[in-house]
This record gives structure tokens, sequence and C-alpha cells, in this order.
């Protein structure tokens, strides 16, 4: 089966996570993601000034092409605009108005190339009375609610470790791109298209703003309960190991997980009858289920709930996560020889496809060294000679 | 500008979140929706039993159509089959092995329309150790690390308040599905996409598992701090009416806030003079950034800060972002009349395309009834006539 992207070309000029993100899957499906980045290399890489190599850096940008350029030289920009002439998208996240001031807005990119695809991604997006805001995915998860809404109700609000708001986005912009070609394809029209952190992330608070409209008022940070408190049991619960999260999503496995505990008389308490009563004596409900739970390992309980067919899952821990055997299976944590730094661990693609041919097979390359690919970018590609890049290069072009 | 999805149609088994999020986006980019729920409706209309029309349905079903269906009745199958020729996309998020078990898997739907696109998506994917989970956003957010990397380090893992994992999956089926439309205009070949939730929120701890591997121990629950403890200020910080976020990116960042704090002999303190001394004293750097912001409200910092080119974002209450006037500006927040619900906000579409002829403008109309669009479909679509259409409802087929 042949990559889904074969035969796209890239211009990248996303940093850190948003922008990387959406190429890495480009890269992975087949697209030629040309990386264009500072003479000292992408911010992220700073994160080990002596290596510019930090794992974040590895982990986003396999099976894509460095090069570098300064934008803000004028043979920079020249060499640019012929990079656009041969691609067929154009990305990146800088913060609103940056592409504009180096001469690379969209109606500056059509008029080099008219069916490219610029993509840009931003905190809050363009024009609103966010937009001038300097933006990361810490401010974003404050701006958009998700701290509001995370952590235990007698604690201050608290951020989602991961990078969320980053990630979404980048995924995102995936998508606006993705269907950006697929437009193009139907109608050989190319167009911009636009993805706001801020945006991205606010669908997903749809329990906790859906219990707001519902109850008029606001629930209370809820831990690890239900958003809306609305559900029991509904929680993480103490094992002798750790935590396990456990969670009747239907009427039937209240039944099911008295059953699993021995204690039928449970199921026929009139305080626990159904769904609602639970919520009405959640307090005692989790009194209940932790008092059992603590009697056994998280293997041991996640075995046990899922023989039984409860939803549960084991909380575990992050170095558990980084060799996790299912991710493995998955390919989505990839082992790979880098250059660099030896053997390390790298994220696969989650976008999976199967055809009468069977898996899409991707294999993961090792993420390029700073400008790794200047010279075949430069050379091959733009037809340029070896003489004009040593003169560039000294002269702090690329 | 046509919208880029016109003419796909969209045979819809999704349910709660994640499935139902990606056929959101189709919907609103012009693909036909034809959202099949049980005769009772989908899952999650019973968290409002009466209605049927709680928030998360109606701000996740915009712009979609409703069918009944008894899938398990052997009329229902022959009009699910019918469908499946009509349809270019088939998509659900079923757990493994429900739709194989009701005869449509991807062989079964590949006989009946050799271009369609097959689209699943599940907790773990299938086939690998965890396949048979039962997996809800509470439990893979467990699973993933996304719990053990979120909240203040004494106090035990808690999950993000979002349904970061449903919706992040949920998005990545649109890409996959999207994906594979391309492909299909390229080659003429549908074929199937999976994703899982577990792989699709995993590439967002790159922060934490960077730090992990390239310290070979895991940084403990961190709260608002860096996930690595590795940049200083990068915190929330105490105001008069609540919290402020605030992230020094940049070694020029602290500089430009010792003059905003008007505290300039800071600056040259040796203490904090590079961002690696500063995370070194972290809590002496906290505790003065805290105790200069604890003299504002957010919005008078926000103010103060945003001019000065400070990353930085208030910690906004759920009640404020449910009225908040960028989200309101970029179209994410769309009030509507409802007709079972009256005046209502739901989510407006976070993918924004613009052409020479200006941004796509996407009109969002009500989630539909339980089966509104049955008789449309079964009849207009499929030929059915009105005699079958009574006779399979009282059936219990409709």
């Amino acid at each position: 089966m042949q990559q889904p992207l074969a035969g796209y070309r890239v211009i990248d000029l996303g940093q850190i996570y948003n922008g990387p993100y959406c190429s890495l899957l480009m890269a992975f499906l087949g697209a030629e993601v040309i990386k264009v980045e500072p003479l000292q290399g992408e911010t992220v890489r700073h994160r080990d000034p002596v290596s510019l190599m930090p794992h974040p850096y590895i982990m986003l940008n396999s099976n894509k092409k460095s090069v570098t350029l300064n934008l803000k030289h004028p043979q920079g920009k020249a060499l640019l605009r012929e990079l656009v002439v041969q691609g067929d998208v154009v990305l990146e996240n800088f913060a609103v108005g940056v592409m504009e001031r180096l001469g690379f807005g969209y109606e500056a990119l059509k008029a080099i190339n008219p069916k490219i695809i610029y993509a840009s991604s931003s905190g809050y997006g363009r024009g609103g009375p966010y937009a001038h805001y300097s933006a990361m995915d810490l401010t974003v998860q404050a701006v958009a609610g998700v701290m509001a809404i995370t952590g235990f109700p007698e604690n201050p609000p608290v951020k989602a470790g991961p990078a969320v708001s980053d990630f979404i986005a980048g995924i995102h912009l995936y998508a606006a791109i993705v269907t950006a070609l697929l437009r193009r394809e139907r109608t050989g029209e190319g167009c911009m298209v636009e993805v706001a952190m801020h945006d991205a992330i606010y669908p997903s608070l749809a329990s906790n703003l859906g219990a707001y409209y519902d109850k008029g008022t606001v629930v209370p940070r809820t831990a690890n309960r239900h958003g809306g408190l609305a559900i029991a049991p509904y929680n993480t619960y103490p094992t002798s190991d750790g935590w396990m999260a456990i969670f009747c999503a239907a009427e039937s496995h209240w039944p099911l997980l008295c059953a699993v505990m021995e204690r039928p008389e449970l199921r026929d308490d009139p305080r626990f009858a159904t769904n609602t009563l639970r919520a009405r004596h959640m307090a005692e409900v989790d009194a209940l289920v932790g008092a059992w739970t603590r009697q056994f390992t998280r293997a041991a309980l996640t075995d046990l709930l899922t023989k039984a067919g409860m939803p549960c899952g084991p909380v575990l821990t992050l170095d558990e996560v980084a060799d996790d055997p299912n991710l493995k299976h998955r390919q989505m944590i990839v082992e790979l020889d880098h250059p660099a730094k030896g053997r390390v661990k790298v994220v696969g693609c989650p976008l999976k496809f199967f055809t009468t041919d069977g898996a899409l097979t991707i294999d993961v390359l090792p993420a390029p060294s700073v400008g790794q690919h200047s010279e075949e970018v430069y050379t091959s590609l733009l037809g340029h000679t070896s003489a004009e890049l040593e003169r560039w290069h000294s002269e702090g072009v690329i």
C-alpha cells in the first residue's frame, strides 16, 4: 500500500509541538516534509543546548528533512520563495503577524504559488480580542478553562499534565491541511486554513459546559469524580500499589461490580438501587468500593474487573507508560538508533490504514540534525551550486 | 466558497464524544452525516432521560440527520446495508468486536461497497494486549499516564478535567478519514482506518517523557510548574480575584518581567541571571512573582503583561469560558434556537478556511431529535414507501 500523502511536499516552519506534531503525521504518511529551521536550530532544540537534540525534538521530527534558512536575510527570503514554488503546503505556528512581517502572508504566498495550501496555527487565532496574547500551552490551558475544571476542589486550579492544547491544535491543523488538499484535488484551488489552540481545546469541555448549562451553576472541580457529579461509582480508588479508575458506565455495571466484590447485598440496598441514588450517596459508595480495592494490586484488580466486563484502568506511572506493552504492540512506542543519542524511543503514527494488501507500514527514521538536508534540498531540488551554498553559509543565509 | 466535504455521505454510528466530534466536523464542512441511532436514541442522550437532549448531545450533533435503526433486527441490518451502498464513509466507536458481531466488519462492508471508507475508533485499538479493556475517557487517562503527571505532587494523581482522550481521538479519526478520502480521490480505492484513544493521547506527553528519558528518573507531578522543573518563572500566581499563568518562554522575558514588576535590581541578581539559575531558585522566584501579582486583578495583570509582550493568561472560570469574547468572535461559541431547548450555546467549527472569495461560512443547525430524518432518509434516499416505514416502526426495526 502506497502511503496516502506520497507526492506532496510540505514547507514546514513549525516549532515546538503544535506545528511539528502536524508535520510529523504528514511525514509518516508519505509527504516530503522540509523543515525550515533558523541557523541555530528550531526553538525546542535549545532545551538541550549541547546536543540540540532533546528528546522532545527527537520524538516529533522523525522522517523530516532539515534545512537552515535565515528568513530575515534577502537571500533567505529568495530561497523560501523558491521552496514555496516547489511546495504543496506551507505550515507555521508563529505568533499572529510574524509571517506578514516576514513578507510571507497568504497573499504573498499565493502570488508565488497560486495552488499553495497555507496553514497557520496560533494561540487564539487572527482578529479576535486575544489575537496578540503571547500563547503557550500553559497559558492557553489557563484561558480555555482547562485549569478551572482540573484538580481537587479544595486545591487551586491545576493544568492538565500533558501539553493538550498544543497537541490537539496540531492534529486539528493536520485535519485542516488534508481537507484543503482534498478540496484542491477536487477543485484545483489552493486556500488558507487556520487553527487556534483555544478553539481546538474548547469542545473537549463538553461534559463540564453541559453540566453548567443544564444546572445553571458551576460545579466545583471534582478531581477524579464525574465532572457533573452525576455518576457513581466513577473515581480512582486506592490499591496496595497505586490507584485504579473504576466507572459504572451503565446501570448493568453496578450489579456486576457487587458480584465481583462478593457483596450481593449491596445490589439490593435501597440507597444504591439506581445511578441517581448512588450519586446522591457518592461518599458512601466511594468508601465501600475503596475499602474493597485496597486489598489488591492494580494488576490483580485489572484482571478481576476486566474479566467481569467492568470499565476500569490502572493509573500507570510515567515509567510504566514509557514501557507500555499495548503502545509497543501498536507501534506507538518505536525504538530506533539515533546517530546523536543512541537507542531512543520515539512516537509512531496514531493514524492506522488497512487495505486488501494489508496494513500500511511506516518506517520511522531518525530526526535530522540542524541543516542535515540543506545541501540536498538547495542543490537537487532548487538547482543551486555548491559554490552558492558556501557563500550563503559564510553570509549567514543558510 | 463551497464546503470542502460537499458531496460525501457519512453513515455515522458514533456515540458519546469520540465518534460524534469527528462527524460533527464532517457535517460542518459539508458532508451529509446520517447519524444512525438505536430506537431509544444514542447513549449520551440518556444523560437527560426526559428530553433526550442533554447539552452535550446538542453541542456535538449540529448539522446531522438522525435516523433510528435496530441493528440486531434482520430488516435493520438490511437497511444498514442499503445505507452503506449509498455512503462514502462508515464510522463507529463501539468496543472492539461489536461491528464484527453485528455482521459489519470491514470485510463485510467492503463486500457491500468496495469504495467505502470504514473508520473505527476504540480505547486501545485492535489486537493488542488491552484490546478488550472496556474503555472510557476516565480509564484511558489512567492507563495513558495523563493522571500520573497531572496535579500537585503532595496529592494523588488526578485526571485532566476535559475529556481529552475522547476528543483528541475524535479529531484523529477525522484526520484519518479525510486522508483516506484524499487517497480515494487519487487511487479510486477505499480502505479501513483506525484510531485508538490510547495512541492518540500518548504523543502529548512529550515534555514529560522527554524529561524522563533525558534524566533517567521520573519527575514527580509538578502542578502548574514546568513538567521537567526546568523553567522559571513558569507557574500560576495568585491575584486579588483568582490565578494568573505567567511563563518566561525565552531568556529575554525575565528582564521584561523585572521591568513590569518595577524591580530592576532582580534582573542583575546573580541568583536569577539565567533560566538555569532561576530554575535552581524556583521557590524564591515564585515567591517574588507571587508577592507582586497578588496586588492586581487578573484583568489588570493581563493588560500590563500583554502590553509588555510577556506570555501570560488569566485562569478563567467555567462561566467566564462559557461567555468568552474571543471564542464568540471566532464563532466557536454559537447561539441558536433549539426546538427542544430554546436558546442554547453550541460549539462551532475549529477548522477555518479562507480563499480569494473570503472565509468559509458555516450555518450551524440544531441537533436533531431521535429519528427526525428517518422518513426522509428511508424514503427519499433509499426509495422505501411510507407503508414499509409504518410496518418497520411497529416491528421495532426503526
